[in-house]
């Protein structure tokens, strides 16, 4: 069974039901959040992550916080606590882009509806943006399957598919990106094996991806980060499968640091590498790769694991949270708008110009 | 202050002391062992690893095997007693081939000297026992150095070097192998900056290579595995250097898992990767790599860390220990007869076979 990672319960006086991340793989819990406080806190405590899954939350954050207008509130009163929401919201995660973008996407919304609509009741505001945010949690449904239908071809049976990190349902509010094409692959009958790489420091790919694939019954290997290259060599690796952070123009892509060593490795042994991702990660004011800026995080990631400290007091720790893989190692970038084979700067702008295929 | 991980103390009736490599790096601890049982109980437990410092403790635990003879033994009784000791040693890591060296060493010499000095008392035979062990720990001290010495010429001033697992002190009777090149470079008064890849699935290189290089007053900047590729492209890296745990007659080299990938992203970043091991490691036996069996190790290894579960039940693992980089992949080995560059069967048996540098 693939994982549903969020799912809004009831009508506009309705409830956020999430699976609580933090407590993955060892327990699987729903969390319920049923105030605009208690989503802001699952975001910040990373109950809820991955970009599209936190916009989503976000969407429907702003639904509960307009549960505690009365019946009798008037429309101004509906925005100014909606706008409220929005600025609580904004600061649970201050560099989620996703998360502004829904925010926005729904508070525009409701000025849009308010301005055609001035005499509604504030319950037909509230349809209104509960509307709005399950259209944007079915379009990222969409977004995820067609992702998945595009890709699928690319597993061949008997595979032995690499990914890295988390970018499965978990990420997002449909079956995920690099996962979904694991998931179509496998809705066609096909048999193959995942290898996980554990994926240092956070070990998203041994605590949620493993646990996402084996929910779906897919045979998974959990390996070490450095076991992956000499997987490759011995051939138990025929294809590498990874999710985006951000694809430049020329398709040059960030993504959790440890994808370009991959992207090396797969050329070196003559495996292909795909980028499976929403055509929203292409960021064209971006021309190459070497403008990306790559966050640093803390040195606790790294040296401080599961409670205990592994190196000693006192050294230097460097910890890039991405790299970039550039568009010469990438065999294809795989969108919901379909697939784009050895990717560039022109195939890239006709991609994202062109009709949906 | 390079570590010193083991040291005799005292004549025939003196201790072994160790670090306790269990403890490292939260707390350094050393320990006194004063019986055989005592050393086999360290190795066994992991208080002291590396095949040089298991090799060198295990001579150490005859001599300390032969203390509970009475002084009036006789040369015959002792003989037994040492072999007695020999084959309790032995069973303490059956796969550790220094470890089975270093007692039939210590036995040949002891049944040597009893059949030339058949009038000896057992405080000789003792002496001679003490004095064989004593001279396996300098020839391994005088390996190491050697080691460095050959090598410390490609760790240029500002370099950044990066080392996988631990190749080190701790690992050895001497200042190491890998990390020898480092430390006389050091003393050459050198700056440099070491990256250590932690290294999972035992964190090798946070725990003990971080600590030994911090001791030594070396730069250390402490990685995950999979950040080597992208510091390699960054720049920040300009030499790898690891150890080995054998090498095939053409050079081709296994050791600690992740070392392919590794040699692997420094040709493809145009930065040496150089080997450094005893030439004791050559295994003339084997042809290539592909000959070399991989060890598979528990998945528990990979999936409890400091006692916590990191993956969800019931997923399988692969936890292959080491992995081979192909003599064409690899610079030079350093040994301590020399550097042999760019390896291949012709120049390794030139080097096995002729005289010391």
């Amino acid at each position: 069974m693939i994982t549903q990672t969020l799912k809004w319960v009831g009508g506009i006086d309705g409830f956020l039901e999430l699976i609580d991340q933090r407590r993955l793989p060892a327990e699987f819990v729903k969390l319920q959040c049923r105030d605009v406080e208690a989503v802001c806190e699952a975001i910040k405590t990373l109950a809820v992550r991955g970009a599209p899954a936190i916009g989503v939350c976000a969407a429907y954050g702003l639904v509960l916080g307009m549960q505690k207008l009365a019946a009798d509130a008037g429309l101004e009163q509906g925005l100014k606590v909606l706008v409220e929401s929005c600025e609580y919201l904004a600061s649970s995660r201050p560099t989620a882009a996703n998360l502004f973008w829904a925010l926005d996407r729904i508070k525009n919304h409701a000025q849009k509806f308010i301005a055609e609509n001035q005499d509604a009741t504030i319950a037909v505001l509230q349809e209104a943006i509960l509307a709005e945010a399950n259209a944007i949690c079915q379009e990222d449904e969409y977004m995820c399957r067609q992702i998945g239908i595009n890709g699928e071809k690319f597993i061949r049976p008997g595979a032995g598919i690499l990914t890295h990190c988390n970018a499965g349902a978990l990420a997002t509010a449909g079956q995920g990106t690099a996962l979904s094409v694991m998931f179509e692959a496998q809705k066609k009958g096909r048999k193959f094996k995942v290898y996980v790489d554990e994926t240092r420091p956070l070990l998203q790919g041994a605590r949620l991806t493993a646990w996402e694939l084996k929910q779906a019954g897919i045979e998974v290997v959990v390996i070490c980060d450095n076991m992956a290259g000499w997987l490759m060599k011995q051939r138990s690796i025929s294809a590498v499968i990874t999710g985006a952070d951000r694809i430049a123009a020329n398709g040059d892509t960030a993504n959790k640091i440890g994808t370009y060593s991959l992207s090396i490795l797969a050329r070196e042994n003559g495996i292909p590498f795909y980028i499976a991702a929403p055509s929203s990660t292409f960021d064209l004011s971006v021309k190459s790769g070497a403008e990306i800026p790559i966050e640093q995080r803390s040195a606790d990631e790294v040296v401080i694991f599961a409670k205990t400290k592994i190196a000693p007091d006192g050294v230097s720790v460097c910890n890039p949270a991405f790299d970039v893989t550039e568009a010469q190692d990438i065999a294809a970038i795989i969108t919901e708008k379909g697939v784009i084979e050895k990717p560039n700067a022109e195939k890239i702008a006709r991609h994202l110009g062109g009709p949906s295929q």
